[in-house]
């Protein structure tokens, strides 16, 4: 305990670190240290940027006293008064003395433009390091190194040195982005919708702010409806995961996270981070109750339509599709098909209702194909709003002012059934616009094109699954620690372990003798296998130390013999294990990583599925829901289902097993690893016929 | 023979419908039957968006002699001239009517907006088959009926229904879409992008005009350098696909293919047109040269890339990056790699060449991370162009006037090298729209944001490989037809066939009685396998009638007796083939699909392949890098290739397996299905260790 004492003597306390993160991001005043009259130089282009700051701004310079009108001071204990946060428009190697007069002086937080840091070798490590030093001894925050900073259009706070952002508009959706380039990226794009943002934030290297710092903060934004993220690598995982499961039920998050391909190298150039793989972050979001999309194209998109209108947390989602022209209405409902998203048949009553207002032979099912929208148009769409099975109505329409206007067509469905409607458009820019904004005071978001209104309609579903997947998950407080294992793990004593946690594995003994083999198999019953039990022998199977099917004495004295004439200190030691029934064969593993912690992996077994890299990982720890969800994810998930005539898998079993394996890593902390392979699963539930414990070293 | 004269008799000749296709696309004068002054009906729109058409404007209209300045007539017959347009703006039932009095007046082309034909029945289909015998016999052309129409906005001949379709500009990429709604949604997405369209064309129920009429047209248009296609359900495929091997070297395609989920249903109610298995369509028209991309969104940026530029034809392109901001690098690099588009590394010189411009640990293989440009960045992106492994530079920045001039800075590059360049960029809305003017009089086309300009690489890319696979594939003329096989096909006679056709089967005998099992048995190697080859028998291994390794002559009786017991009416027939060597398991089909003709399918064999659909399509006849091209395609490949210990495929005894099964279609047109199942592979080449044939009826 003394050795925590110490530490945290010399750590600023929580609540000035928050105080400090909010100094920073909403600064009364402004320092800009290397500030400059030269354009060319970013100290110039940080003035520029932060002209129309209505606070205080001032500069620290050696010599110079006022660049272009701004007072200038020789050092941070010149400045009159700290200011909340200062601008580094200096080299890596100025920094680290900077930011400790900076935190000296009182200053709230620093933001950091250059590179030169972890990133770029050892030497920017270490420089990286002590900045990080200096902030959690001091409480100041600080934001960077290497990246392009933060704008905050509606306190015109243009912490950045691009010209040019201080063209995005004020919305109310932040942009939290790992790079500074992606930052403002995602910063214009939103203006190009039309939404702005409440604050847009590049974190660059993240010595000191990172993603949950910033949802955590961002979770209190009055401002801010809605979260788009971007990630690249990430070293706190767990801590952002954490954050996540607070801040999605408030606030939706949509996210992008790189890495589809092996980009490893050129990533570690970038921010210093190792990217991981990247199945783990996207499972960590999802779970944390985000929505993950592939492209910036699509991330603002999707947040655009999440900062208007969210669907209540629920499993499936129904949505109706209303369209006025059926080839955009088929390509959205095979895309909202395609994702998974539920196009379900309308009620008979809602049919009826609607093909009494449409000609006959139209198809209204579900979609609702209105060809050119009539004067019924807006009866179609309350109609299908108002269906029990329809959580939220998309309708798409090409522009056609004469004979449909939206936002009169659509509000009446919007406000009598408090359901979603989304609409999506094309047509003339100034019509567009016109429709945009009428829609716009309805509280209807609207979108261009086919493809963006079945986006839409995708994230909304699986916002809301998402949700409900993070209710059910509760907040199961994790197990206190169990009393440590030691000693090495044998495959017997693997599956004593996984007994002990309700997983199923066979009938078996472990025999030290030839004579304790005879005397087992007259106990079990027959068919058994025989394995190689020798802690010297590590892969079973290769070294021919598995003989299957041993039904009768003779069988197993091939057997014992066999086994016996592998080199090992123990030839006689063998386990005697009934035979499975028949079923499918899975694989249940549990890891631990290093950013996101305990992990647990499930995959199809058999050499295709590797070769396909048929698996799902979740965070542990799961509910059944996850596990579920994770089977869902599998490609193969049909054999899972009594394919050709294969035994049915019980799900729950399935289930079961895979969050017991994350209970055993949540209480066992010593386990570095624990793989079940193969889990044999059939209609009578799951047995594990082999399995491994690494206690870590 | 007297039958295709008497048919040829009733049938116009193909100069007079080509002649008369062009008639209605560049029509001098247009009549609108159905012209009316009640704004809403579909006969004033029409007016009204062809109020601005430079040529004769008349309508058709029973009573009425002027409709808003329109001289209007009776009647066709009534007409001072025959028109080359006819716009039929009437109910379903009064079409064929109309047509027949247009043909009869010599009218080019008739346009027919209104539903009611195919799609919604057997009444509408009657008439839907009524007016394509009126094209045929007159050749007069029809587009439609059921669809939006065409818009050509150089020659301002709007012939739609909806107004705002005039806003279109002007521009070089051809629109043809099967539906009219995806057509203008296609157009408004390429003027959003500045590009415009030379025509746009709604196919709707395509009674007469089809796609392939319409790329074959778009060929010779000299405003017309892309072309993008929409296809639902396409019932001439073989057709379309044999237009697309035409007009692909010349302009480039891409396509939206509609029916990646299981949307059948509405499809059908749409344009009356099955959609089928949406991989056939997709392999058509990647074989025929065309990108086929998932989105409208995607189809826009992607044409209006490859409107610009090509690449040479080649199997795989090289593509350099230069990006001033790593973290939209990142994400360009990621989604290249995850679509197979190689991004090499760059040459040494290369990279000492631009490593001397750029400060020093900057990642500069490939991307290359300039960071903010600075003055080298013009020499950096040329130096890139002319690395020999590079075939195309894209080049990413945030808009930053005061420190890159896009034009300035790539021009040299492209015009020193001639290779393509494609910037990428975000930024104020007046910056951008200042640095696409720039790049557009510079030749170098320009997208906007990340995911864009990966999506133009990768489009470059797939358009450059496809137009090398049509190349290798060559114009192979088909087979002469062989003599026709008839009778039925057991396991036996169908390798015997593979074998005439190259295809390696094991040694076998077929044996009809015992005794002749028994000889048989003792000349080949053991061990062998022995089948009942019973012709009421099809499942044989689910009857228990294959029996696997049979080793001696006590097995072979055991074997023997087994099958004898199955009951048929040849209890002694067996086929005795000797045990084909380990290797990986396929699956060869070869099918006849009644829209696209023979296709071979290709899969890797097992229950799991089979639950994750892992399998690839080709359109016959196949080249061997066809082959390769559907190998590749597979999600499990990796087994192809060593797999944890499994032996190596020779991938070149596939090829020629898949590329006979395409030859056996080809010259048997009364073979209806082909399967070689399995087909064994390993180093040493690929056996047939069963076949089916199946003879149309």
């Amino acid at each position: 305990m003394s050795a925590d004492t110490g530490d945290s003597a010399r750590r600023a306390s929580t609540e000035t670190r928050h105080q400090n993160l909010g100094r920073l991001f909403n600064p009364r005043s402004i320092a800009v240290v290397g500030a400059s009259s030269d354009p060319a130089k970013a100290g110039s282009q940080a003035l520029s940027t932060l002209s129309r700051f209505p606070g205080t701004l001032v500069g620290v310079h050696p010599r110079e006293t006022d660049i272009r009108g701004v007072p200038c001071y020789p050092s941070f204990a010149d400045l009159p008064k700290p200011v909340d946060l200062a601008v580094l428009a200096i080299p890596a190697k100025a920094c680290v003395a900077a930011a400790a007069d900076a935190a000296e002086s009182g200053v709230g937080g620093v933001f950091i433009v250059s590179g030169g840091f972890g990133e770029s070798g050892e030497d920017g490590a270490r420089l990286q390091e002590e900045l990080g030093e200096i902030c959690r001894r001091t409480g100041m925050r600080l934001l960077g190194p290497n990246t392009s900073g933060f704008v905050k259009p509606s306190t015109r706070c243009i912490a950045s040195f691009v010209p040019g952002v201080d063209t995005i508009g004020a919305g109310h959706i932040a942009v939290v982005a790992q790079s500074g380039g992606v930052n403002l990226s995602i910063g214009y794009m939103l203006d190009t919708l039309g939404e702005g943002v409440s604050i847009a934030a590049g974190l660059g290297n993240a010595v000191d702010i990172g993603t949950a710092d910033m949802l955590d903060l961002l979770a209190d934004d009055p401002d801010t409806k809605a979260i788009a993220l971007h990630l690249e690598g990430v070293t706190e995982g767990r801590a952002l995961y954490e954050a996540l499961c607070r801040v999605t039920p408030r606030k939706p998050v949509v996210a992008v996270v790189a890495g589809r391909s092996d980009i490893g190298e050129f990533a570690v150039s970038h921010t210093g981070n190792l990217m991981g793989s990247r199945d783990r972050p996207v499972a960590a979001l999802t779970q944390g109750g985000a929505v993950v999309v592939d492209t910036l194209d699509d991330l603002a998109q999707a947040v655009s339509v999440l900062a208007h209108r969210r669907l209540p947390a629920r499993p499936a989602t129904g949505l109706a599709l209303i369209t006025g022209q059926a080839g955009p209405g088929l390509l959205i409902t095979d895309a909202l098909k395609t994702a998974g998203v539920g196009v379900p048949e309308l009620a008979p009553a809602t049919v009826d209702d609607i093909q009494g207002r449409l000609p006959p032979m139209t198809f209204v099912k579900n979609p609702v194909d209105t060809g050119r929208p009539g004067p019924g148009f807006p009866d179609i769409v309350k109609a299908a709003a108002a269906d029990p099975g329809v959580d939220a109505v998309l309708v798409f329409g090409i522009s056609e002012p004469s004979v449909l206007n939206p936002s009169e067509a659509l509000t009446p469905a919007y406000t009598d059934t408090g359901k979603t409607v989304v609409f999506g458009t094309l047509g003339p820019d100034e019509d567009v616009a016109v429709t945009r904004a009428g829609l716009e005071e309805a509280g209807i978001p609207m979108v261009l094109g086919p493809d963006r209104l079945a986006l839409g309609g995708i994230v909304l579903a699986r916002d809301a699954r998402h949700q409900w997947l993070l209710s059910e998950r509760g907040s199961a407080q994790p197990e206190p620690p169990a009393a440590p294992l030691t000693g090495a793990f044998d495959e017997a004593r693997a599956k004593e372990l996984l007994r002990d946690y309700g997983i199923a594995a066979p009938q078996s003994r472990l025999c030290e003798t030839r004579a304790e083999a005879e005397a087992a198999f007259a106990e079990l019953s027959k068919p058994v296998v025989v394995k190689i039990a020798a802690a010297d022998i590590a892969h079973k199977t290769e070294a021919g130390g598995v003989v299957l099917d041993v039904a009768t004495d003779a069988d197993l004295a091939a057997a014992l013999n066999r086994i016996a004439a592998i080199p090992t200190a123990t030839p006689e030691r063998v386990l005697i294990e009934e035979m499975a029934p028949d079923g499918i064969e899975l694989i249940i593993g549990g890891i631990r990583d290093p950013s996101w912690g305990p992990c647990v992996v499930l995959g199809l077994g058999g050499i295709l599925a590797e070769a396909v890299s048929d698996s799902a990982v979740g965070i542990a720890p799961l509910s059944d829901m996850d596990v579920d969800n994770m089977l869902e994810g599998l490609r193969g998930k049909a054999l899972l289902d009594g394919f050709r005539g294969l035994p049915r898998a019980d799900r729950s079993a399935v289930s079961a097993a895979a969050m017991a394996v994350g209970r055993i890593l949540a209480e066992h902390p010593e386990i570095a690893e624990i793989e079940i392979n193969p889990l044999r699963v059939n209609e009578a539930g799951a047995v594990a016929l082999d399995a491994l414990v690494v206690i870590e070293d």
